[in-house]
């Protein structure tokens, strides 16, 4: 017998749960059945702890319907910020205002698509009456907070206080932006102009001196980093969510202590995206003794197995 | 309303199981999460045809604890014909003659664990000693088996042939070797000198006349598929597997009529193992018909998911 | 003989140049060696149809040693517009301050480096003194910017004007800064606030009521997409600024009418950094006709190959 | 200053030869670009020591058009042994006997492409008359080697022995196969059943009692292996080349001393194709102070470039 543990065998039965198939993916605790089942024990922790959550947001999660996961994340308080990009929260606006992501939409080329007005990702599809449906209601929307807020006819806003005033106006119930603004849940868009989102926003800035701070995020994103007497962070995906997250730690003497990244971008590249959680070790951002994981694959399978497991362990310990 | 379909928000809840899961992923239909739940329809579509059922078996999928779900996959008849790499069957008689593989084994570098005579599988490992047992079991059974079948000093044999063979000798519940030979599904691997269990029936063969004969494995395979009504096939990475199910189509006036592909390959740089399946119908081995899929994402994580959930939908139309 | 041309092979030569060897490549016609060969044409095409070229940089590029070779696209009227991440334009101003990026830091873990204050970006290192001389000089630099521009104490200022602002204090020749303000190239970092440079202004602006304006860059990129005769693009990585300059399309009946696409990305995960360019036409960023192509590489390999060949092509027809 | 090396930028000339771009790369020496120009370094130090040199030939590297550089290598003595999988030597023949690879083919769907017997690789095409000229000749080619071989009607030959047998048959020059035979270089074919090759020899063996032995080349690699004064190994893709090449090591005290790794593959599924080099030290297979790199890009772009580069160098220490 050896001293070290045995990689067990994944034994399957008909009718297992969620985590129960996570636990056997524990026994076997190693290639990314293992780091799966780490993933689902560091956000545990995380929630006992009562860590302060921050979720980067990157990839096309909402047209893919990840979306409901993240609203009950929030209400449920398993999140405690939200750094997005720029589309997530355009997309979700796009459902919150009536519109839809669709798919089975058969098509010969993307140039029939473009004739038919449908926009494609991967293979989901929006119909430019969605984007049409976000102009009318987020332009209607602008206007009124512009009405309430601007001060000598101007408004200068961080991306995350214009984002919860944007909330404030939705009653569709599955929203992130709404959910996040009634549970107090900051989102932040750190490259806000970069989507569809903000190229409304320039649009309505064209004749109102209104004005994207984007500075002002910073600083409220440091000071709940800062308040927090501990920080885990989840990131789906790469891109300037996980950087800007990171970068939160860097003026602060603290670290993360805890750290998720579901993803499939490769760091060999070199690219912040791909890079492995213990680079950011180096950087100071990650604490020495950080439970941290990366789960390599496809997020629209783990992020659900991920927060289905924690949601199951959490109704556990909650009883 | 648009005509087409909508992607639904993924729901999840506190106690879900995975074959609900699935089904709230189906709702979804985009991205990995659609197509892991349109692997779980094409397989339950494979059984409920009574379709001939080949898996390709690349990937250190035993030494990451894979094994038993295969173990149980043929012993309840979802499984017809395995191809496998050679690895796979020599770790596979590894646990069967009392070794194991191990994890979380700390180590500074690949030259320290080759001192301590441990062999690494990325976050696996494998003592010196397990590959030991092996020697001296495998020795034992090749000289019984050629004092047994030997003609005029002389035995020539298949690759799924030795196999069976090498089953009938092992005790061991949990054998994939075991299983396969009890329930006479066959085990061919075309790549038989490349593994440590072609390297043992080589030294067996310098001073006996054992002569592997990969070409009566090919007949095996094109019986099979001939005789069969519908065939499908699952393959959990690329590799030989792969190609050799695929060719096995090739002298035949018929198709695989469904396909699953559980890989990380790229198709990008041309090679086999990356390839659509869409490909494989420019050659004909697939019908035009086929169901197939291809789900991006690690097979430790998609291959547990896709087993359980078809379990569920078995065990519900079994009733 | 077939009416379709053959793949010819490629032929190699003891002191052949990066331009015959794209020549031969050419031949080949097919996998990423032809797709190169496509990428080299195409930028040449933009070059001879004196077509604005946007350039999209993520990916740790300056890091790895690439930034010479934007400096001298820059001053050769190769590119038009740099959309930059912030993390590219901080590590050549660290560059341009006396800091260096290093190579060959024997380390034995990412804590072992941080207690040695050193940063690791894959296998190229920076030292925390870097980051002290980034922050001396561009707060210097920002002080006496403000000085000179702020009107009634408060100055608003886009990203682009900012950072030629910058470009304007530094003496060291070899900074994309200092080169794209002498050649009145702008460089726009949609996610400024994401990177160390982001919040060394951040902390000026704790004092100074320093405002960046993301939504003027927005106008900016739409008036010099308009103004072209025809506009090309060359991303390398994917990113924010892939998204950001295809988007600044979309409010025009323009397209970009050629895309070139240096990445490691995949499109299965459904995200934008990865998305075929194909995609990109159904949302009308592209044009029917465009010349356009993925190459799914290291950039740290082809970006100097594709760069090199289209130097030779462009030397030639320029004599 | 720092004590480390610094990444040096990278300097574009317009008609620089690829060595010159090499050593621009190899200054800067991180990320990609340092990796590739380490593998010219590698496979130098291998020749100028006079290495015996083993190529894992995998991914289809014949239909993209890489033969010729592996006959020229061969031919000036820069390959000593040739693993390949059995698609790689079915294309070198299907050129040897006439057919040809396409490309540029216009198709609809791979439906398409099947009912006008075109058979698709990626973006390159074979027809199926080819297929039957190869069909033809390797018929005729078996039937000559078993009359002049065959012992009491029986012909048992190992894959090397075979494929050599076939080269003397070959009149084309560009022939991997021919050019190999010609200069007694070894090419072995692991799963030489799983190709259309194997299948062409199946079938010649449903009438004539040929076998393919292919223990026999296990002698013979590991006989190669044995005498050498040194060994080193060139990877084209993974695969069952890599594992074969590197197994040849394990029954021997000996090593492989520099190890290269051209791929796309990921280390992080765990599969033997995507593992990292050094994962091979710890099974003894390679030495501890091998010189040994994995540059992870496109192996139709970087294997013309290695030899592009070691070819320049080996014509400048020959003069």
């Amino acid at each position: 017998m050896s001293k070290f543990p045995p990689v067990k065998a994944v034994k399957l039965t008909d009718e297992m749960s969620v985590d129960e198939l996570i636990t056997e993916l524990s026994a076997s605790g190693v290639f990314g059945a293992g780091k799966l089942a780490k993933a689902v024990q560091i956000y545990t922790d995380m929630l006992k702890d009562n860590s302060k959550v921050f979720l980067g947001f990157s990839g096309a999660m909402v047209p893919s319907g990840m979306k409901k996961i993240v609203c009950d994340m929030i209400s449920d308080g398993m999140i405690d910020v939200l750094v997005s990009t720029g589309a997530n929260i355009t997309h979700d606006l796009i459902e919150a205002f009536g519109g839809s992501h669709l798919r089975d939409i058969p098509y010969e080329s993307d140039e029939d698509l473009r004739e038919k007005k449908i926009d494609r990702i991967l293979d989901a599809f929006v119909e430019d009456t969605s984007f049409g449906l976000l102009e009318t209601n987020i332009q209607r929307i602008l206007t009124d907070i512009f009405a309430k807020q601007a001060t000598d006819g101007t408004l200068i806003i961080s991306t995350s206080e214009l984002i919860d005033e944007i909330g404030s106006y939705i009653t569709f119930n599955d929203s992130i932006v709404r959910v996040a603004h009634e549970n107090k849940v900051p989102i932040i868009v750190p490259a806000y102009a970069d989507s569809i989102l903000g190229l409304q926003t320039w649009l309505f800035g064209q004749r109102n001196r209104l004005i994207i701070d984007p500075m002002a995020d910073l600083t409220l994103i440091q000071d709940i980093f800062v308040e927090a007497d501990s920080a885990g962070t989840i990131f789906i995906g790469g891109g300037v969510p996980k950087n800007y997250i990171f970068q939160s730690s860097l003026m602060s003497s603290k670290n993360f202590t805890r750290a998720i990244q579901l993803t499939m971008d490769r760091p060999e590249p070199g690219g912040l995206s791909g890079a492995t959680l213990s680079e950011a070790i180096s950087w100071g951002k990650v604490d020495f003794k950080a439970g941290m994981v990366t789960v390599v694959s496809d997020a629209t399978i783990t992020f659900p197995m991920l927060v289905a497991a924690v949601r199951a362990r959490k109704s556990q310990w909650q009883k």
